[in-house]
């Protein structure tokens, strides 16, 4: 019984996205075009420069996303085809809905949208928000209620991320504050608010196995390799974009140390966690992205990146159990730990960054090679230097409260639409099980 | 008694392959040599910028082809090492024949044949039909079966690329028609003859698995990631490459979302099914290549990747059951419905598009970066001027026909060649296990 | 008993990471900068070319280290969550480590040590003698044995690498003798002096399963793909780099097939041994990178790429067994065979390479896009001018037995100490069981 209810509403998932996919069929039509082929020889030189310039960075990220993200959410034993479908649909349909509310938003005054590699990955980021948040309800939410959040949550990201850089000139090069932080206090809103429950037992299908581990190990390790590209796509080339590459590299090997050195000293017997592992080794990525462009000695890096991989196992071991004991919050993948708590000390680190740093950090003479973001990123330096040192530190503690701000009430507000009746939770006993959604083999009964 | 029939001719495999290695090392001993290095230091630095500009699409290429590609083939549960490793073997040894036999066609009467990365990875593209037309025999077929198919195979494709692409003229950057519609059908002759079976039961180790399904979509996720590498690595630098991997981008997009939306419509419960995503994401890379490049609206791309997507998923659940019952038709992985329509569907799409695109399309100033293979590539673009819209359309069909036609017959005829008692095609009950290949430990006991 | 006997001491692991973490940063804090941003745009434009020139290729390098090789590791059935863990913490933990002994020994005399992308590309390729060294005692070594293994090896290597190119001048663009044999000869010297025992029967848990088998040769074909960019990344930009990676390309092509054919006709049923493909296929790679950039036909990379797949599977087939038996050495994952072997055929066909050779072979017209380790080269190239062919021939292989002397010492010396009661040695019965090392649920009662 509770089974035919829960499937009868799957319908509403292909007509959800064929009108979709009808409606920005139509966008395209009527408001978007490429940029004029060159005139010149040389510009063409320029074109060519940008893609090359720019495109191994954005297949880097690519493979974090699609590959990388979609490893890692797989740790749940039988629900590892969904956690990577979802995750690839997801991506698809918040990059898509960004790239049109963008175009509507951005670039509407200016007639037809223009569309390039930079536009694409500038939306490519905004699905990241998503793809994160996910992580707060996965298994226990149908793939309706993640594209109503996705619909949800894409607008509330940009309108965020409008005031966050455009009006306050934060600085977050690598998208620790508007996209982590954003993304995690979003997703924990729509959990606290789409399940309001008291505690649960354990569910039975929620456990991992060595094999499903694994797997989710191999996704944190692709996200390790790659992330340093997350972080400097958007950098000025040259100085500024080898230092947040250096930055976020040093960041992440001193999270994996740090990772084990905490997972083994909290342990009592001195086993390490896996779930710490494939968390804590990326914690440094995620709080380096806001200062790594900037000019900072090396060792400020490190630190950073061990300070945030201890607060992630420290909020594995004691944060996440207690608010699930005292909020019944419910953060299936511990995005509080990942993204929140790296989030806000990567913040932090901005502010002390800004008070401490050189005034003329970043690169001071834009290469010919600056990609499209570049001048906003130029605007945002500007700004720094006319508001001083201060003004800037107040500008990042302040982007830094938009950020958590916006992103639970939006995401409460986004959790309660989730409760809607039609859009198809899956009842307790199915969550966290792949023949709830595909056509496949039970896996207890397979060899 | 049928298993000592079937291993005893594996003597074959080694023996062949270690006489076409003998003959691969004479043929470069005679032939073949580096370029002479640049007495110029500009010239060094223009080498540089070409392997800058052409490397990091060729490791794309590689990763999609041995790890994407494999694990695709990989669902078959107790197949996967085979799958996996058959496809590096065929990759290897289509591309040194295909090295040879262009060496020998194109570069013979220059006197050396000068190697570099472009002629390699023309070489790649070439073996690249290999690998899929296998998809039409996997898991029936032996090694030895394989490797004769890939030696009829590259002479085949070469003739009939030569045919296509320098003879008619047709444009086709990203191989649609030349290598996906051709392998293809040449894979379904190949199966239709050497199989000429009535209708057969479904083999019990022919479902996927939990497992293999999750390592198989990991596979099309991997080729999903790189496709546009593989689309735009021939272009023309600059403009047209730029917007090659926009089209592609916005096609796999597309793709992937309305694949979702077919198979769930499709299936009476609403499930997805494994095989539809596998195959139905990718359907849009098949069909942009042909017209990636092209002065076309971003709609078009989108479009042209929905309804390939829509196709393909069409073709699976009810072109495929049908070939089956009325033609004996036996396709393994479904190459049909994710390289034959598509790429019919990218070829018909390519009529329409020259058609109704302004003449000046593709890069008119060729840039400085552009590669070797970038002449050709002119050729064509001059070609197309002088012979008007219409007279390029009917080429472009024309091209389609050929390719058809050619690997139809070719394919035929190479099946009916593998039925040869020697090349030791694997028993029935023998078929889909690694076990008759490998020294490997039995799936049934592993634990 | 056994068991807390041997579960106790691995509070010495965070103990000594956490000094080590402690220690390092102290040293970035009192030594380490980045360089001043540059004054002038044409030397931004400068750093942003070097960035794009290096930085594709260390990705790729990342990507076969941390991933390709930590799931080549994985063919032990209960070990992958270990051996991934262990490859990923020893690679980060050995980086760090001779990031700072290299700060020390050649840049303190300058005062501040600059950090960028080459200085920690170098400490990389310091790292790999570690994770190559870890194979010869995969499974039997506890975290704290493997560290204080990396503590002494890279110090080790950093002197042999010191005498064998600087003072001796020796020519190893791709590590063939300063990495592959160093680290093999280290890692058996190593198990030599931990184990020193009879011959032992087959643990249980040593035999790989289809299941692990097929992860390890994704890491093969991971490492396959990428191989070029590690043996490419130092060399001059243009020529001498693009002749680098055609011949590793071709090398690592012939190595393939001819590992099917070897281990196809050594088995006496025809079949392939899955531990012969995950190993010859990448034996090409190793010989190949002390002559990669030299001025050879095509025909000498393809002949020593089969030759030393050839070499490899020889190994496994006799050579193993009977070390094994004679000297009861224990070599887990066969690297003598993978990284021995071919390192020395390798380093002979240097010797005759430089014997043959026209005299100016690399890039003598050096790039503007050389990085920073273009002047090393070039001086190393200089001496090879002064001394003649047959002085640098002998230098070669004197090259050669530095690093076979040098690393046989070392590793007989590193194995003696790893015998500190201590060092926590996993009892023999629980070898090979990730549940030693992580809270991971027993694989025998998973589904």
């Amino acid at each position: 019984m509770a089974v035919s209810l829960s499937t009868r509403p799957h319908r509403l998932l292909p007509l959800f996205l064929g009108l979709f996919q009808g409606a920005l069929l139509l966008f395209f039509a009527l408001f978007v075009t490429y940029d004029e082929p060159p005139e010149q020889a040389e510009d063409t030189n320029l074109v060519a420069k940008q893609v090359y310039s720019t495109f191994p960075f954005f297949q880097d990220i690519q493979v974090m996303l699609v590959v990388g993200l979609g490893l890692l959410l797989a740790f749940l034993p039988r629900y590892g085809f969904s956690a990577l479908t979802h995750n690839f649909l997801l991506l698809n349909f918040s990059m898509q809905w960004a790239l049109v509310l963008q175009g509507l938003l951005h670039h509407l005054h200016h007639g037809q949208i223009h569309l390039d590699l930079h536009k694409l990955l500038i939306s490519e980021f905004a699905a990241v928000t998503v793809l994160i948040s996910v992580g707060a309800i996965l298994g226990r939410a149908s793939p309706c209620q993640l594209l109503v959040m996705a619909t949800c949550e894409i607008p509330a990201y940009l309108a965020s991320e409008w005031l966050i850089v455009t009006c306050l000139g934060v600085l977050d090069v690598g998208g620790t504050i508007t996209i982590h932080v954003f993304s995690c206090y979003f997703g924990l809103g729509v959990s606290k608010a789409l399940f309001r429950t008291t505690q649960q037992p354990l569910h039975p299908k929620e456990t991992p196995t060595p094999r499903s581990d694994l797997m989710s190990l191999v996704g944190t390790l692709i996200l390790w390799v790659f992330w340093p590209s997350f972080v400097a796509v958007l950098c000025q080339p040259g100085d500024a974009q080898h230092r947040a590459i250096l930055n976020t590299l040093l960041a992440m090997s001193a999270s994996a140390i740090t990772t084990v050195v905490a997972s083994s000293l909290l342990e009592r017997d001195g086993k390490l966690s896996p779930g710490h592992l494939q968390n804590g080794s990326l914690a440094g990525g995620v709080a380096i992205g806001v200062v790594a462009d900037m000019a900072m000695p090396p060792v400020a890096a490190l630190a950073l990146g061990s300070l945030s991989a201890l607060v992630c196992v420290l909020g594995f071991r004691f944060l996440t159990p207690l608010l699930g004991r005292r909020l019944t919050l419910r953060d299936q993948c511990g995005i509080h730990n990942l993204h929140g708590l790296p989030g806000i000390l990567g913040a932090a680190a901005s502010v002390v960054a800004v008070l401490v740093a050189p005034k003329d950090t970043s690169a001071s003479h834009p290469s010919q090679l600056s990609p499209a973001g570049g001048n906003a990123s130029q605007a945002v330096e500007g700004q720094w230097r006319d508001r001083g040192a201060g003004g800037q530190a107040l500008c990042q503690a302040a982007g830094l409260a938009v950020a958590l701000g916006a992103s639970l009430l939006a995401g409460l507000l986004t959790g309660t639409a989730l409760r809607l009746p039609g859009l198809a939770r899956p009842p307790e006993l199915l969550c966290f099980d792949d023949s709830l959604y595909f056509k496949i083999q039970d896996q207890a009964e397979s060899p």
